[in-house]
C-alpha cells in the first residue's frame, strides 16, 4: 500500500478488478481462451492495409499524421455517414455524427455530457458491463431491466419507469447482444423507441456486432426508428481491426455537440492515421468485400460451439444459440462460475460481472471468435469435465 | 434546442465552448493561425514511417492490429521506459508506467482514479486549461497558484495550502510552460517536491514540451526528484506525430494501477499500431536523429516571433521569451483580447481560458510552431495594427 492508496476516488476504491484477474489467467500457457471479445486476426485486411498506410504517409501527412478535429476528419465522417446510410437506411446529418476512439469511448463521452451524480441509467440484465463501466465513472445509479429470448422485456421496463424518477439513459445492445448472443424482436424495437420518446429517455444503442449476423433477417436499428431519441454507438474494432481505436456516435445534434466538446477534454480526437485508413478502406468498397467472409467464419465457429456443447454439456448446462456476433451465454445451475474459472485450464468470463444489480453466480460467457474449431471442441470438452468435477 | 438540451449534465450546460468558437475562426481563409499547439508537419518522419507501418502490418498483425493490453504493449512500454531513463536519469519500473492515448487522456485517467466531486486541485495561473479540463470533468474545486519568471510561486503555494483543506493534486508544466513558455527554476523543483511530499499532495507533472528546449541547460524532471509523489505525463504528439494518439504516465504504482483499470473503461487501450510504430522508431534511434532538427526549427521560429514583436509591438504589449516549446504569452494592457480575436485576421487564443480562477481579459497566447517565418512577420505586423486600432 503506497501513500496515495487511501486518497483514491471512491469509484476506484470500491471496484475490485475481477475482470483483470480473470483476463490475466486467460493468457497462461496451455489455456484455451474463450474470454475476450477479440476478432479473428486472419480477417484483418492485411492485403490492402500496407499499401493504404504507405500512401497516406507519403501523400497526405498533413492530415493523416496531424491532430484531427474533435468531431473527426470531415471526409472520414462523410464515408462513415455513407456506410450508416447503407446499413440503416437513414443518413446522419453532419452535426449528428462524431468519430470516436472505439465504442467505450462513445459511452464515456455520452456519460460525461449527460450524467450528473445520482442520475438513473437503465441497462439490460445481463449486459456488457465493460461498456456500462463507461457510465459508472460518472457516478449514476444503475438499474437493471431483464431480457428474455426476444431481448429487452418492455413490460418490465414500463414497471421500472413507473417505480422510479425518470431515467436519463437506457443502454441496449439490440443485435447479438453481449453476453447473451440474443437479439431484440423487431416489434419490441418500435415499442421501445415510442416508450422512451414518451418519457424523454435517451436510448444508447450499441451496434458493436450488428454487421456480423448469420442470417438475412432485417433488424432495423433503433436509431433508424427514432433518430430524435437514440444515440447509436458503433465500433470498427470487430469489422475492420482494433489496433486503431475507431468508432462512431450518431444521434440528436444537441447530444452530439457536447460529446464533441467532451472529446476535446478526453483524448482530443481519434487518431487521424486510423481515420484516414478506415476511410480509404470504406471508399474502395473493401468492407463489402470482406464482411461475407467474416460472417461465414464466425457462423461456422458458432455452429461448432453449439454442437460441442450439445455433445459434452447436455444436462450440465443450458446455453443460448447466437444468431450473430461473438458469444454464447451459459447457465450452469448450482455452480459458482468464479470458482470454476480458477479451477480449469479453459478461460471464460464469469457471469457475475454482467449483472448491474442482480447477484448471479451460475452464468458464464464464452467467446468463440478467436478460437480454431478444433480448440473449440477440446475447450468445451475440458469445460464440461470441470463442471462435472466441481 | 432539442429535447435533450435541458437534460445535459451540469458540467456540460455551464461551459460555453469559447475555445471551439475561436478555433473555428482560425481556419477561415486568409487568416494567419497562431492558435493551436500543432507541431510542424515537415518534421513528421515520413521517410521511415511508411516502411515501419508496412512491416508491422505484414509481419506482426496479431499484435499491431489487435487490441492491446490496457497498460500498453509490453515491448512498447520497455522502449518508452528506456527513453525516460535516457532523458530523466531514472527508469520507471514495470508497474510504474502506462501507455496513454496522449497527454489529456493521462490527465483524465488520473482524475477518474483520484477525484471525488469537491476535491481540491491546484493549477498554475495561467495554465493549459485544455489539460485542466480533463480534471474538471470529475467536478473538483480548482484553485490557482500564480507563476512568475521562475515558474510556480512556492511561497504562494504554501499560503494556499495553509488556507485550504489539503489539496489532492497539483498540476504543473515545469518546462516551457503552456501558455507562458517559461520554466520552473531548478531550486524550486526540489522545494516543490519536498512540500508536496510533506502534505501528501500528488504532483501531476506535464512534460509535453520538455524535449524541445532551445538551450543545453539541464532541467531535472519533478518525477526524477520524487518518483514517490509525482505522476509524470507526456505526449508523443509534439516529438513523433499526433495522428496516432500516444503518451505515457509514469508514477507511483498505487496510482498507475487504477489508471490502467480506468483505461479499460475509457478507450480500453491506446491503438496497437501506433504503439508498435513508436516502438520501432525509438528502438532504431530515430528520435535522437530527429530531435536536434526539431529543436533548431522551433528555436528559429521563436527567435523570429520575438524579433517581430520587438519591431512591431513595442509599447503596445509585453511578452515572454520562450526557452523552448511552442508558445509566447502576451499582455496587452487595456485591450479585451476576446474582442480583439473577433476583429482581426490573425488567429490566437485569448488568455481568459488559461485562468482557472482569476478574471483576465488582457492576455493572449501565440503559437509559432506551425507558421513559416515570413508568415510570422506578416502576422505580428497585422496583430500590432489591430491592437493599435482597438
Amino acid at each position: 500500500m503506497g501513500t496515495f492508496t487511501e486518497r483514491l476516488a471512491r469509484r476506484t476504491r470500491t471496484g475490485p478488478d475481477l475482470l483483470g484477474g480473470i483476463l490475466a489467467l486467460a493468457n497462461a500457457h496451455g489455456v484455451i481462451n474463450f474470454s475476450g471479445g477479440f476478432p479473428e486476426p486472419s480477417l484483418f485486411p492485411t492485403d490492402v492495409l500496407g499499401d493504404i498506410a504507405r500512401r497516406l504517409i507519403d501523400e497526405d501527412p498533413q492530415v493523416a499524421l496531424q491532430y484531427a478535429p474533435s468531431e473527426g476528419i470531415a471526409s472520414t465522417r462523410e464515408a462513415i455517414a455513407g456506410r450508416i446510410e447503407a446499413t440503416d437506411g437513414h443518413r446522419p446529418h453532419d452535426r449528428e455524427l462524431l468519430v470516436t476512439s472505439g465504442g467505450i469511448d462513445a459511452v464515456t463521452l455520452i456519460a460525461k455530457s449527460m450524467l450528473d451524480a445520482g442520475d438513473l441509467v437503465l441497462v439490460e440484465e445481463p449486459s456488457y458491463l465493460g461498456a456500462v463501466s463507461g457510465f459508472t465513472a460518472f457516478d449514476p445509479v444503475l438499474k437493471g431491466v431483464p431480457i428474455d429470448d426476444e431481448g429487452l422485456d418492455i413490460d418490465a421496463l414500463k414497471r421500472v419507469i413507473a417505480q422510479h424518477k425518470t431515467p436519463k439513459l437506457l443502454y441496449t445492445i439490440p443485435d447479438f447482444q453481449n453476453p447473451s448472443g440474443l437479439s431484440m424482436a423487431n416489434d419490441r424495437r418500435q415499442a421501445l423507441v415510442d416508450l422512451c420518446r414518451e418519457h424523454g429517455i435517451l436510448i444508447v444503442e450499441d451496434v458493436a456486432y450488428s454487421q456480423l449476423g448469420f442470417d438475412d433477417i432485417a433488424r432495423p436499428s433503433l436509431w433508424s426508428l427514432g433518430p430524435d431519441v437514440v444515440v447509436q454507438i458503433g465500433t470498427f474494432s470487430k469489422i475492420f481491426f482494433p489496433g486503431v481505436r475507431l468508432g462512431w456516435a450518431a444521434g440528436p445534434a444537441e447530444v452530439i455537440a457536447p460529446m464533441g466538446v467532451a472529446k476535446q477534454n478526453s483524448d482530443q480526437c481519434a487518431g487521424a492515421l486510423g481515420q484516414r485508413m478506415l476511410e480509404e478502406y470504406l471508399r474502395a468498397g473493401l468492407l463489402e468485400r470482406d464482411l461475407p467472409h467474416a460472417r461465414e467464419l464466425y457462423r461456422s465457429r458458432a455452429a461448432r460451439i453449439t454442437k460441442a456443447l450439445e455433445e459434452h454439456a447436455n444436462g450440465l448446462a443450458t446455453w443460448t444459440v447466437p444468431g450473430g456476433g461473438f458469444f454464447t451465454w451459459l447457465r450452469v445451475p448450482g455452480v459458482d462460475t468464479v470458482a470454476l474459472a480458477r479451477e480449469t485450464d479453459v478461460a471464460f468470463v464469469p457471469g457475475a460481472g454482467f449483472f448491474a444489480e442482480r447477484q448471479d453466480t451460475e452464468h458464464l460467457r464464452l467467446s468463440y471468435s478467436r478460437i480454431s474449431e478444433d480448440d473449440i471442441d477440446t475447450g468445451i470438452a475440458r469445460l464440461a469435465a470441470a463442471i462435472r468435477a466441481h
